[in-house]
């Protein structure tokens, strides 16, 4: 089965899949997007990835391409097109194409582009023995709460993981705190069993899977502080995992040099994990 | 005469100029730019564009789509076929297409996206009676110094300023000094006659006007100080300036709600006007 890519209105065999070279996405960044799962066909957390998506729009002043039912319905259809059954929906939302001027354009429609994979769980060896993270210094802007396409900084701490031989970078902001990875949120859980987030604010994304495990949390009564902690802190931690759509839970056994605990993936994080997949299977 | 873009390889119509959705400049905003002045026909201060792209492409670890002298055979081809006689050339460069992932493709073609457009003078008003800027927080990441085309914060920096009616908004960095403009580079002229411009750092980028203004500043003996200022001083500042490639040298008059002196443009503003352009038709 080929490839198809929905692109401003029209469903495209991937390859031809093209967007203007002077679209706002391409020449200024001028875009958001959102990433979702898709488990047995259906979209998981659907509605919390809309509401995260107008709330980027709207930060960014942009309208929406299409109203929220045709775009739920071009979802499915570029789903059911790549008969994607496990995998993940992209969907990319820009200001339009627009002869090049900082300032918003006038009139620009905005730009809807959706494509869609299937794609194995995450690796199953690191999900057993658990990954590496290091930490490097907060570069990102001011706004990480929006999720735009703006992601070199992100990319540039994904690369210097993958040399690392890491999975993940966790960015670390002026006071020494864990802001998030580069395309995950970071958690730990204390040696009192207390698991630990940073609260949302301008400085992290308020990740779809963050929200899942945080309900998780509060529904096996399992105590929580949404703060920010240290890299020293989380390497005396008693645990540390990782979140996101494509890695669900992740648990983290390493942090630059250091070892979290004795090495090997905490239990709670396993539970937490075994939990957030059956959450995914059945809101799904 | 029908606009023609180059892109990857081909001279296109404008209107059919696209690139793929999997770019890394639309995806993830990996990818550089440069914007050359075209004074009759001819490029001004290429030499130093070339450097600097050169530096943004070794800063972000990507590889140059083409050799230099291949390169400005293309700036030279664009020009000439969209019958640019004063204008600008606009090139971009981004690390290609590839599957959506943050780090680095182990294979990818860098993509190169090269236009020109005619273009007036700046607004003969503003030159004239100078223009308005106003402050707003530095919200930028950490490599500003990086020409990217992740521009989301100069994009939102310059609309505010759109809004209020003003020509610029200058960031303003913690500790309250000004590190420059969404699109240019900020001076002012102090009480006793000496040229202020923000060392060049990772807050600001490099501008090839402001390094052609300050060899002006040098060659005329005029008093200079590379350091930041803050946004008091400019208020309090006998003259005040901004320049660009498109912009050139212009001056500022307004800073917020505060008139720069008497709210007219500064005397040693419009001799480094003047000079710059005849550097610009010089130098081309």
């Amino acid at each position: 089965m080929s490839r198809i890519a929905y692109v401003a209105g029209h469903y495209l065999p991937h390859a031809q899949a093209a967007v203007h070279i002077e679209d706002r996405g391409f020449q200024f960044a001028d875009g958001v997007y959102e990433v979702i799962a898709v488990v047995g066909g259906r979209l998981v957390d659907e509605e919390r990835h809309m509401v995260r998506l107008h709330r980027s729009l709207s930060e960014l002043r942009m309208a929406p391409p299409m109203g929220d039912t045709a775009l739920r319905v071009v979802l499915r259809e570029v789903i059911r097109r790549n008969g994607v059954v496990n995998g993940i929906v992209y969907l990319q939302v820009t200001r339009g194409a627009a002869p090049r001027d900082h300032a918003f354009p006038k009139s620009a429609r905005p730009t809807l582009v959706v494509t869609s994979r299937g794609s194995k769980p995450p690796n199953q060896r690191l999900v057993r023995e658990g990954c590496s993270v290091i930490t490097i210094p907060e570069i990102r802007w001011a706004r990480c709460d929006i999720k735009s396409v703006a992601l070199l900084g992100n990319v540039l701490g994904k690369q210097l993981a993958r040399e690392a031989g890491a999975y993940e970078a966790w960015f670390v902001d002026h006071d020494g705190n864990v802001t998030e990875g580069t395309s995950t949120n970071a958690w730990i859980v204390t040696a009192d069993g207390e698991v630990v987030t940073r609260k949302t604010d301008n400085a992290i994304l308020s990740g779809v899977t963050r929200l899942a495990v945080l309900d998780l949390i509060h529904r096996e009564g399992y105590r929580l502080s949404e703060r920010p902690f240290s890299v020293d802190e989380a390497k005396r931690a008693r645990e540390a995992f990782l979140t996101s759509t494509t890695a669900a839970v992740m648990p983290v056994v390493r942090i630059d040099d250091a070892a979290v605990a004795n090495g090997n993936p905490g239990s709670l994080t396993e539970k937490l994990r075994v939990a957030y997949l059956g959450h995914a299977a059945a809101t799904a």
